[in-house]
């Protein structure tokens, strides 16, 4: 696609931490999307990705139009730059695209003893509270926090019950949700996954007022103005389409869509060794949580990513057919060797 | 009490600005609690309020057993100060106690033109996902945005479905509550507001896994990481009560509770008026959103509040009588003058 191989190199890492965690969703079954979105001119593979501004633990990039995945790594080092530097660094990102899993962003903080955060907004799917206007994405938030001998803590959650691919998966099996995910075009509450089709809305975190959406609005929408208010990017109900079939829109009210990295060197506030033994008995208190009757021991944030990668990195990524054939058809357009091993 | 007329006057500010903005629950009705705390030896009203260490943007301060509400005005000042030399200040605060309402210190930074984030940790009555286990608080984060011509965007929520204080207010009534906010020693959901008493334990916002309430686990967590991990203060399960009638715990992991504050110069991102009018469009986008049938208008986080604050800036605050009398008998033993105005 014209990408140099350095940011080919970028997005592939992303992809793939997507299908090692488990998260599909968010992995090989995208690439076609940002090739459609490319094909559309939509996508920049030649970006000019810079800093517009900056302080020193402060900055505004600029994706120039880039893959979400290029210009949100360039942007975490420039936040992992900047907390060497003076403590902490503070990037908010415009002029981006799709950007994948957020915990991988957050993640990137670790090796450099630093707590890593990463946020983005996203396609308009999401109503605030008492509305049944699109005016949020799924909006998610990811924490990585560095331990000692315990595994990282890595929180990484949509603003949102679940996310917008599991009402996709219950649409294909012909299935009803439970209720508090999503609403009809009034407002009513509805088990119908496919109701976003018919004008329906996501719900925030919390699901009704009774209990406590107004807190998932509250998250989503800080979300959405670090990301795009701080930087210049599109915000709310303006986040341009992460695939080429829905039309840019014609109204913008900034650059392409917006993310926020944030990172904390650990020995800006205490001896690093200190924090990590600290952070192993937070692990280990809340690992020994008694579990309600017939439920499973308590997870730290994380465990469940790690525990799948564990496994797909024993027994391979398993391929669904349909996107293998969707990544032939690509790699023979774009004149790619394709082999897909067994 | 023995506090410098600063200290008292510090105190007295975020009492009041809970009681206008109408959150009765964090007023003065919890100034028993901070003499009966103070009449036990567990606040300090002659602390050396300092810091610890820092960076540019960072620092660790000891509230050396102070008022919450002092050592978190002190702590948000200094992250005030640090954002003014190098765009954001960050800082992680131990030895403090109960603060009050997490909004009023990020709202601090809104006349400096800043961003401000307020969070704390909290007595533990929360247990994470599939848990009976009370190892988390409340655990409230607050964020405040300034804009131009709108009011500024102050989110202000515990990372519950609901707060404590209404669960006391349903119990007191002889209320059930709806399901999804408690659960019972068992972990079976549960609509009595007095099965705190009985073992039970409050849920994380999105009430059962099936509607996230690991995500509000996340958001609790991280609160209470970067309350207390990062600063060296109690966490989790070993936050010392904020009342005189629970005793104090005998295990400690750190100096009494924890606070996280942040700030960041919105200049330190786009020139400050160019951010204030993308505000304004961001609220007005929201303001113009479609209401669900018979819902009310969509709210901007900190409407509500600042709402009730034009009501009772006119009306005055009401005193419950109890509560005057326990003012009454509190000045009484002080040798303070006391006089309640109609």
């Amino acid at each position: 696609m014209g990408c140099s191989r350095e940011h080919a190199e970028m997005a592939a890492k992303v992809f793939l931490a997507a299908e090692l965690r488990g998260l599909a969703s968010h992995g090989m079954i995208r690439i076609k999307d940002y090739y459609q979105l490319w094909e559309a001119d939509r996508i920049n593979t030649k970006p000019d990705i810079r800093i517009i501004h900056e302080t020193p633990s402060t900055a505004v990039v600029d994706g120039d139009g880039a893959i979400g995945m290029i210009a949100a790594t360039r942007s975490m080092e420039i936040a992992i730059e900047k907390a060497e530097k003076c403590g902490s660094g503070w990037v908010s990102t415009r002029g981006s695209n799709h950007y994948g899993i957020a915990g991988y962003y957050a993640m990137m903080a670790l090796k450099h003893d630093m707590i890593g955060m990463s946020m983005t907004n996203a396609n308009p799917l999401v109503a605030p509270t008492y509305s049944v206007s699109r005016l949020l994405g799924t909006n998610p938030i990811a924490v990585a926090v560095p331990a000692g001998t315990q595994p990282p803590f890595v929180a990484d959650f949509a603003t949102t019950p679940i996310a917008r691919g599991k009402l996709a998966v219950a649409e294909k099996k012909g299935e009803k949700t439970l209720l508090g995910y999503v609403q009809d075009k009034e407002g009513k509450p509805t088990d119908d996954p496919g109701i976003l089709k018919e004008g329906g809305s996501m719900l925030t975190l919390g699901g009704d007022y009774e209990h406590g959406s107004h807190k998932g609005y509250c998250l989503s929408a800080i979300v959405d103005i670090f990301s795009a208010v701080l930087s210049g990017a599109n915000f709310g109900p303006f986040v341009p389409p992460s695939v080429a079939y829905l039309p840019v829109l014609d109204e913008k009210v900034g650059e392409g869509t917006g993310h926020f990295f944030g990172t904390m060197r650990i020995d800006a506030f205490q001896p690093a060794d200190h924090f990590k033994s600290k952070m192993d008995e937070w692990i280990s208190t809340f690992r020994k949580a008694k579990s309600a009757s017939g439920k499973p021991a308590v997870k730290i944030p994380g465990d469940i990513e790690r525990e799948k990668e564990a496994i797909i990195r024993k027994e391979g990524i398993q391929v669904i057919p349909a996107i293998a054939k969707d990544l032939k058809e690509i790699a023979e357009k774009l004149g790619i060797e394709f082999e897909l091993k067994d």
